[in-house]
């Protein structure tokens, strides 16, 4: 591998900054090129990875990525379009349903074919039909705006899930591969003392963001750019009193729980984080390393390959199960996701690492806000399909681009799942 | 089988008859009784029929009501009381961690021993030391008087879980046993026309019952009887507008969403539930019953055995991912529990089938209420700990023991599970 | 339970002495008695009893053998019988694919009806109707005899299959139930010294059994009773001189094998055996038991509950791989079929329990006999479809019914069955 | 991909031909240099790719077989070698339990570390080192010449199950890969016209080869070159007259078959054959392609890609069971392995596609000779402890590199696979 010095993520973050007066096109093809930047400290066999049946290879990224557009902007909308083999859309179709069938999810890993090589020829074929179509005389470009906004925003995604899933397959492996030597996701570390309690006094506040249809509940919410149809419809919620940490538990305050037998506790932990606990053999984050079986926590596995474990960066890659463990574990609990919003909206200067550290777990399973309807059509799948068995996390992570997160932003990831950049804030 | 007249359910329910003057002995030794009464039309096999995993043979339910007793009551507060053989409580024990290990839940069914001959003589030996116990002087019951309630609470579910665990072991025999002839669950059917819209102007309102910690907020909530820490702390939050249908779907209904290809249209269904939908080879509620792999569903299995499938009867058996698609499919959703709660308190007099029928999937994920706090020891993983990865359903059933269910009681299963009897009341 | 003091297996044994001069019928019905009797200590949660897939409960046992009777005597040769209800086709149908299909064999025990009083009402009314069908003029009985004789035979290793299958039952229950007191399976212990090796010089010998086809080669091989089909043909292989163990390897040996790392040594094992040996935890034949996990192993669970484990009985309840690791260890291999049948023959009597203590791993996979060719018809699924995936076992066990041995039978299972009663005879 | 025309394995067939008296350096070097030479049309994601656990990706191939060098040749002889990063010993070693714990197989698709490069750098220095080893003053080399020997033949044994391999995870792609458009597997077909039948007598014969502890018995047998030791010792045993096909079954002749029901009736099938079929949904051998669900079998998948399936091609990469299932519906049956090494020696000018055509399934379940012994330590593991549950295949195939296969050869696998290139020859 070549170690190259600046990481092309770090590129990413730079290149796709949010300008809302930028130009759409230019926005976009940005976007595309970011993404191809992130395979290029790659060896070709990386390219097919997949280390478990909830990644997908990076590969499958590039094409899936180029698959959204073609099938929902240039099939339907430049008419001289050409697409790629039919074939293709059976194999990187991710989950539409009204889309039509698609290669099973847990064998992303054997398609070797397309190669790399034709993947990305798609990728530039794309883009130049895309440059067709918008720079064609505006009228019809409205109604595309928002698609290719969507299209933008679905490429971001990608990119930072290429490298969850990347990091996921590295981490796999006996020979703990470096993606990038330069890689420093430690840059905005917790204080090295306590936490300090932010008081809230809640009220009825309101949260989200106003879709077209409800414009009439505009004033006192945000909603100018770009948003999922998941953070709509504005709504009022009923909040009682209550304090949030102004920074994120660190490694060294979780190392404590490890310490007070917190992953031998039954009464700190929900029943069904409990069992997978054990059937998983849990004694730690996922990418904690030690020097033998019964040594300490020294290492941690990163893009940057295995590092000394940081006391002061706060902790990652835990499932719900242990963040909600830990807050029980500490005296307190995890934060509603209207909890967060609100503090986030009010308080967002004096609370630490909201955005570019770590995705926040919330208490709040993930559900539809009153009043939502997915849209018809498989737009309506992106989001509005998984309101069940999956929970929220807030803020965004070092591994989201610049410019994606926001403080309406609703992630949501099943409670085990431990490859995401999560990290735990706690509320009382 | 002695096909036998008088459903001992039916005697349960009148026996158990909730009466707040009521000796708490006397209420103690009716639901003991009432138990063992249940298993009265069985015969010796089928006390240890055991059809998956999340069910448990009849014979089990009758030794485990013991256990609670023997473990929770007797041993801590009888000095004198011999229990039974120490291997028991590892049989019999069920998911209480801080008790100590115990028999993996798939296997309860090859338990054959103790008999049950052996299990009956251990309930009476135990009873009796109830009795000695309840019947002391007083000084010391008042702090028993919580725990054995709860204790008769206890009782009462485990009656409904062995007669759903009974019908789910049933209908998976060719033979479809007959439980009991005279059995009649249709006693409160559907109107036969279509459910009418119950307004409710929601705004900032309470649920819940208050603990004794939270007795300052008496007024307005009710609380004079038992509750389970669940439904605690009473606590306000906001309501939009809302309309709630004045009854449950009726199997006539529900027919509709399936000629309408409710069980093939993604679009519809969560994508968890659509994907267990396809593995489970979901087509129709669980218990109905065709004549042949294309025929319609004619029938209805139930504890009378196969019986006409009745178009007025609710529909029941059906998972929350069912009753959520069927409220996709008939524009409208399920309610929240909160919704339901204060409809049920405002409007009980004009909503039908609120209890004694089937209990009502509700839209919310079951998780702890603001300001909730598990009980330290056993008493805490009553309830606290099952509070990710389901969903609360209102009401109760023709199942439920008369006097156990109440407008505030939360009910929580999986997002699958279909054998407990659940149905379907929309809102919008 | 009642504790008996005269087992019903000793009875069994008793009462089905082979004797060639005996009437049909009354071997029949003897045969067919000494099955009920097997139950009869038993409680009535026992009879639905089935520890895993591969077992089958006592009531169905009883229930399968008179399956066996009606579909394949009673209802092809009595015109007038009037069966059982046809869905016990399906409940009780073993494995015949060309009768039908059938009740999937790991829910067995959930088989809680037809109840047993109705299946003993079966087996009379099937026993009457045979005693009807065997006294009518006997003309046409001539084509029924072997038939009939197949259905005792079947009957007969039910028996056994019966008794196997319930101690795997009682070995998964904490309470270590008593199947009868008095059993005592140590009747013919092993010397206390080492075996002593016989001689056989081998050479071109002939095995098995002529069929009726080919009984032109009747000079010098058995074949006046009955036999099953996979012991024919009579056919000749060649043998190089070898040596056979007089006796079973005993608990005392084994018990050094064990103390020699034999469970931990990979070099002594088939692949496949030592990674099965690894998933399940083998580290002892199967009913060894110890007081707790670092102990000794210093019981066994037997049908007469947990007893000492004696040193000089012959080791038992052990896989195919492990019986061949000893032999490994021991510096010597496990005979082929041929071996033990030619020894068995020539020296019977100078070698110690050859029948009526354990069947004995041979090194033999099970496959047809030269010239072997299956029955048409449901007759013909009765061995023939068996024989890939398995090893033979020779001789007879404790369990097997008294005249139902001989040197011929070739006694099948997978190599990694451990609750058939085998032991290990040594060659080399 | 770059479509080449002279295929690599045709190449490698032709640079292996085996000549006795060629330098056993030059072999080995040549031999190496071949397996390299497979990879060359190979896309560089193809690199890992693992389509089943059972196979392994083209770079481990490359890797492990550069293992054994390292670890049985190198290591233990060339004191100055300085070998590979350690935990590439964990995982490139397959299944070797003496020399240390390994990756586990089913993973073997994930490590995407090393990189090609490094792997064939690897490569190169081992030969190099095996090139300084075998060069240096004689005397000890005699001892290495049979370990040396035992490598090339281990390489070759590699080259065969990569391309296997690579079949199959080509296979699982629905883009279905090119591996050489001038692959030509079809140059000896069969005659098109029905096999004849082949009499041998049978009697007393010999076969296996002596090892060099029975040179005693050294007269009419084969044993000049090299051989795998579960070839030898040298045995006689007794064979009835029998009849041989002096050809393979044919496409054409299978395709009768499954129009016949072939997979569909059970009685022609093997128990665990007829399960694995249903759930495994076999219809057809496993790289038969039709153009929909109810079309005829028109194509086969190959190295080739797609192409029209040959009637005159001999059926190929079927199982065990098919090929049994075959053979009772054909009114024969598979002849044992020594049944076909004695008419390959005797009649092998009369007997067509012996070998170079399809590994050819027998009757013969695999198990040591009589007399076999495993070699102490990893040189035992090779063969001797897959002695259970596999059958014995005989002849070699069109992806054998020359010089490779011999009439004593004991190919084996377990009797469900059809990955490797198998076909059917009967006898009766």
């Amino acid at each position: 591998m070549t170690v190259i010095d600046e990481c092309p993520m770090m590129h990413a973050k730079a290149t796709t900054v949010e300008a809302p007066d930028r130009c759409l096109l230019s926005r976009l093809l940005d976007s595309r090129k970011a993404t191809e930047r992130l395979i290029e400290p790659l060896e070709p066999e990386d390219l097919c990875l997949q280390g478990m049946a909830e990644a997908s290879p990076p590969k499958w990224h590039l094409a899936h990525t180029t698959w959204f557009f073609e099938t929902l902007v240039l099939k339907p909308h430049l008419p001289a379009y050409s697409g790629a083999d039919p074939c293709w859309s059976f194999l990187f179709n991710s989950y539409y349903d009204s889309i039509g069938s698609r290669h099973p999810r847990p064998e992303r890993g054997l398609l070797t074919r397309p190669a790399i090589r034709d993947v990305i020829t798609w990728r530039h074929h794309v883009d130049r039909s895309l440059h067709t179509l918008l720079q064609r005389p505006a009228h019809g470009n409205c109604k595309l705006q928002p698609l290719v906004e969507l299209g933008i925003q679905h490429e971001q995604q990608h990119q930072e899930l290429l490298l969850m899933d990347l990091l996921d397959g590295f981490g796999r492996q006996p020979t703990e591969p470096v993606y990038c030597n330069s890689w420093d996701d430690t840059a905005d570390p917790c204080s090295g003392s306590e936490a300090n309690w932010l008081n809230m006094e809640g009220g009825l506040v309101a949260i989200g963001i106003s879709g077209e249809e409800d414009a009439r509940h505009r004033d006192g919410h945000q909603g100018d750019g770009f948003h999922f149809d998941n953070e709509s419809p504005w709504h009022r919620t009923w909040l009682e009193p209550f304090q949030l940490a102004d920074q994120l538990v660190s490694n060294a305050e979780y190392r404590n729980f490890i310490a007070d037998g917190g992953y031998e506790r039954p009464e700190l932990w929900m029943s069904e984080g409990w069992v997978m606990r054990g059937q998983r053999g849990w004694q730690a984050p996922r990418y904690w390393r030690g020097d033998g079986p019964a040594s300490a926590w020294a290492w941690e596995f990163s893009l940057a390959g295995r590092q000394p474990l940081d006391p002061h960066s706060p902790v990652r890659h835990l499932s719900w199960f242990e963040a909600d463990a830990y807050a029980r574990w500490a005296d307190a609990r995890l934060p509603t996701e209207a909890e967060w919003e609100i503090a986030a909206r009010l308080q967002g200067q004096r609370l630490a690492q909201l955005h570019g550290v770590l995705w926040q777990w919330t208490a709040s399973p993930y559900r539809p806000y009153p009043g939502f309807k997915a849209a018809p059509g498989a737009m309506g799948e992106y989001n509005g399909k998984f309101m069940s068995g999956q929970f929220v996390l807030r803020g965004s992570s070092f591994l989201t681009p610049a410019g994606h997160g926001r403080d309406t932003y609703r992630n949501f990831f099943q409670p085990g799942s431990r490859w995401l950049a999560a990290g735990i804030r706690l509320a009382r």
